[in-house]
């Protein structure tokens, strides 16, 4: 069985970073836009279209059911999206040894015995990261900031509801719980390794 | 500032395990009954007397207060010992790098940046390691095992609440948490090891 590791994390705990040089010094893939490829090229979707859609999915669940046409319509077609990622991730995920980034992978693939990290950080850590992530000329004030934070992980939650028997953030859906406040993500990569190693070699 | 270790961890999850090895490898004090010994010293009370008073002193506090006298002096009798505890753990663990296993010392010790590690795993790991623990003779069903495991971390919760600001076991209160279901201790430990090198390098 290919050696999976699911990263889930917190926005702005340097989570992504992590996965990227997890992928890279382990010589595996890392899958992101190729699963949104792979779904565009199935659906005929624009890919951002699709980026945002799988994204903000959420958003378009009432409460209850609208009873207009393209209601209904934008909720069929967020759960097809939904689902469909769901069947390629498992599909991708199956032919060789990966890192994947959210999306739900750590649920979706635990049949597969993957080692699941998750990336949190104080608030204060996370907002500089996000800071030091801005182009040039982009400005957001810190409760700008803020609000956009915890404003994305709520729909991180929800979407993981989805696919997950746990909460989203709760330790115990986890092998690995890693607080990246005031670290220095790049020296973070050697001890998570090990950690990765000892778990596949008692799989 | 000596560097300090603090492991909290769910019983049966093999946490004390992983502290004395740590304080081993890293020939630093592993801080346990030094503790309860330097509070009989200053208390003249026996050792495993203070022992069993400090794991179960929240049994004594009464949702309401009584009026009778024995009641009160218990309350007042725990409420010093932890007390006492509370500033012997900060006097022993200001004078070298040190271990600490539970104790709150997390929380106690938060001003002295530890490094906070939370030890958990999930019940069908815990129970058999709580069996492969048990000395000859001795015999408890998986049902009791459960109903004792519980019953020590809602203690640990619940003392741990009168040191911290955060919740014992929330990930959020730790630098890293680490699950050990279906792992081999030993091997945990060099992982760990990295991670706390990186910490205090960067402290």
């Amino acid at each position: 069985m290919p050696k999976i590791i699911t990263i889930s994390r917190e926005f702005g705990s340097g989570g992504r970073e992590i996965g990227k040089r997890l992928a890279d010094i382990l010589n595996v893939r890392y899958l992101d836009l190729e699963i949104v490829e792979a779904i565009a090229k199935e659906t005929n979707l624009d890919e951002n279209y699709l980026q945002n859609k799988l994204e903000n999915s959420m958003d378009t669940y009432p409460v209850t059911f609208g009873n207009s046409f393209s209601h209904i319509f934008q909720i069929s077609n967020s759960a097809m999206l939904i689902a469909k990622q769901h069947q390629i991730i498992k599909e991708i995920a199956s032919k060789s040894d990966c890192v994947i980034v959210g999306r739900g992978a750590d649920a979706i693939l635990s049949n597969m015995n993957p080692f699941k990290i998750f990336i949190y950080a104080d608030i204060n850590s996370k907002i500089i990261r996000c800071k030091q992530r801005m182009t040039a000329g982009e400005y957001m004030s810190d409760k700008q900031l803020l609000k956009k934070i915890n404003s994305i992980d709520k729909k991180r939650k929800s979407l993981h509801s989805l696919y997950a028997s746990y909460t989203w953030g709760d330790k115990t859906g986890y092998n690995l719980c890693v607080n990246t406040s005031n670290m220095n993500i790049k020296d973070l990569i050697l001890p998570i390794l090990k950690m990765i190693e000892v778990y596949f070699k008692e799989d």
